[in-house]
């Protein structure tokens, strides 16, 4: 089985933000492979990865960072594929992180996530994916329906709560 | 008795803090509904609501969210019915809440009190109805009575604090 | 025709960002009052001018003012009438003035609306008087139709423009 | 010949920040659809295209807004199609319509570019469809060698510029 | 003894704060008094005790306040005596706080020290003293000397701590 | 005639706002002295107008700078008399300059006003004098009515502008 | 004459900024190279100028950028030589360059100068040369001394302004 | 051994950050002293370390500050020789100990590195070391190529983590 998506961390410290995303291409039998590249650390070994992506049968790469976070645009600057960039909360809430991965000059984007949303990051890569894959697609809307389910189960449990003057 | 207050909420994980509206409203003797719905995970739910709320009896919202909270707005834009929004802290110390909240476009105003203020929200639903209401009016001003007796108590406190050149 | 609400301003500097809701009210035919009283300059005119509101038959009052901006919170405090506060840009973009007003303590709150939206501030006045007023409310639903009309005739302008490759 | 991707934008004055997307998509010979829909004036209207977007052969929509920008999440919500986000500058330099884009709950992407980015959405929307289309993918290669012309002659212009101590 | 400075604080809470300016008149042997009073919950007290200060005796008014802090604003426009403003940081780091008492419009200036900075409050309440009290300003000097005193012996510790390349 | 308080501008450039100050003191006649002294061009001067202030006669000293900006802590380090701090807006809309001064360290307050806030800072030193000086006193509360004078007038102009449902 | 140091720029739009530093070496007689170069759009060059220089005599590198600037730090990644980050101000004030470039994680320093600063820069980078060459030193301290005669002149400007209580 | 580098902190509470740089300094052998030393406590001392760096063979300052931070600017001012600013973060999550750093003045640059980096900063130094020292430089490289051992090492950790849909 060949990765479709390639999930990138910037340092293995960002791994517990980025887990969830291998977790979501888990349960939805997504192929995927997972590194910790540096920018700033292995260059070279950045720019390999980068260039050999799409070659490698790569469709997406999701890649996450923080602080003066470089590595999803060092990567989207090397290849043609989409990359999805996760703001990893290091310093200053994490806004230093956004701004440095979501900023980008004209003629390289990175499609950028919330702060430590690799959940959200892994979601993104699956919508992709299904534009050119039924399978994934049907994976994907009984996601979203069970989402729907969780917070209509949580809006039942709200209703449990008593308070004197709340009606039903 | 028929609800005169909706309280709804992006999620229960804002429940801690959107419980200071219902606890108020009970000492109010103000009847309530409360609802979790999510604008991004149940959107048809909250459409639903939001056209409904008006013909049931409803006559003002009080929604919170947090990070790119969207649902105050969202309900703002399905019902004439005043909404009040309250930003919920779940990311960069609620400030992408606040903004996501306050900074609506021209047409769709949403009342927006402080980061986490479902207490104010309540105590502002509750001066909406007393326009209308002089039984509210009057229990809203012994409880403005309450608050300031408070910190009359507190003050008097602090009078007892001894410091070596503190005069009374 | 006694006035229903009240528009207040710290500034007639501020006049350029208020009338909107002035113009607003007109178009409502919403009768109203308006001042420029400064919670800094004039504190005792604003005390008199909050403490007699409710009794002169004012529902609502709309509060501007930029910068440290005091005047709605100050207001809040000396009525039971619901305030609504528009943050005028005087200087660093609004946001000063919008943490003056949305941030207040618990016990007084103040609708806040986004910076300089005053004419929001006076749709949601409109809005909170609505729930009392069959009359209103007919008027504000029209308002809304227009609102969406302006943007369905937007459209259409937006689909005259041609690009080679835009379909319709 | 059938839209592949969607423009949306909240409001007309968007469009001289989205139009770089239209322009791009013209280059690119990628067939392309543009309306003006608002979250907030006609959701009605966005819940129509939304819901009906992946049937008429949509494959991604690329959504811009300002201030408390819902219109991005709110399609998000309710299409599997990625969406991709543009914050417009309207008010406090973009930034707030950037954290109301980029800071969406678990479950529902938006994939951000940078503040006005709409050039970088195109591009972006370009990178996901040439994932499946061979041709794009050329014509994608094509336009990032001439991006890196542009420099290499801004290079050669910049050695041009004589001062006393500058070397060659 | 009459009291020369005024610390007053918009809540109990903010105590924990503002006892360092207490301990500092203390140990400067300045007489104070200390009260809460709240600009929104109390205003009429918080008018009678500006308007009273200077009649008082009292020569500068030392206040602390947190959110949307309106009390040394509000203080400084009913009394022509300096007020120093001392942020309480309750929320968002503070910044809210700092922004409401610093940014007064022209005309009553507030002077403000930094986020929970009541002892600085309280030494700058002490030099104004000063200017007029040459008793006070050799307490003050001793004082000082003693905070360079304090960073010296940091100094002389600091060397103690050894290093294999540092030197001496 | 002797200098009560000394104006000192980090930059000539700084001039256009710390100009305000100057005329406050001539319209209240109060001797002061102005001088251009920057904390990082010409430390030695600054040192030596700081330690020889206060044995001038030199009362109060307002400082104004901006982007980093230290003049007035620098010079609060050196001197026990009250200094004022004026953040003057460079760069980043004096946020910089704001935070340089205000967040001083405990042990050398620098009582700091608005962002570009020359004139209240010349208030503020005024109403310092003016604790140990009638004269001063009674100038000021002379001020103070002429500033309430000028919004009453604003407000008998704001009552002239007619609109059909504006009630007088 | 052989280049010692090295400015680099993300874009030609930045040479408006960075021309500064230019002039400054050219007063210094400092040999120097100017490129413009792009992280994003040209990493090969990027990547061949950095592993280069060093060898080719260079002993400090100049780098400029705006929004999410990376060339400063992907440039730190690739030499052991210092490299001086200029943040430019292309959006959002700057800060979006100013934290992408100096928040670089432990290993990779940037030495960051102020947004726009490319004059510091160029004086930071004389510094560092002047620590192994005299003559570089000696000049430098002549042009401290200039900056010095130019405030100490302005000093001289602002006491002929005339303000009647001003004294001299 | 005779100091090559001086580190200098603005209290002893910095230490915890400041030490990383002593570490090291020790690892590679570079000599140094460190103090602690304050702008505003302990100014006279300041400038007689600043004045006197150079000719006791200094080469390079590491100063460490936070708050409103003025020791690394207030050093630059009096030295020739480069100083690196490390942002303590005392407040603000650092922010105004990098702006009071970082946004000096046209004329002085300090060279600034992150919020708490202080290792990067001692690597800085030794970078500007290597420049005119071999022995240095090899030390150096020999350090880069652990960082990037430590992420290779890292990877490969990753790499023995099981999903049941990653690859290898």
């Amino acid at each position: 089985m060949k990765a479709l998506v390639s999930i990138i961390m910037g340092s293995t410290s960002d791994l517990k933000v980025m887990e969830k995303a291998a977790v979501f291409f888990d349960d939805m039998k997504i192929a995927f492979e997972m590194n910790a590249l540096s920018a700033h650390r292995t260059p070279k070994e950045v720019e390999r990865f980068a260039i050999g992506a799409a070659g490698r049968g790569i469709k997406i790469i999701v890649a996450g960072a923080g602080m003066a976070a470089h590595l999803p645009g060092v990567i989207a600057a090397l290849t043609p594929l989409p990359v999805i960039g996760v703001p990893v909360n290091a310093t200053l809430d994490g806004m230093d992180s956004l701004l440095a991965i979501v900023q980008m000059p004209p003629g390289i984007p990175v499609a950028t996530v919330g702060i430590n949303g690799a959940l959200n990051a892994a979601i993104l890569a699956t919508q992709i994916l299904a534009t050119g894959d039924e399978n994934i697609m049907k994976k994907l809307i009984v996601y979203k329906e069970s989402l729907k389910q969780k917070i209509v189960k949580a809006n039942d449990e709200l209703r449990q709560i008593n308070y004197k003057y709340k009606t039903n």
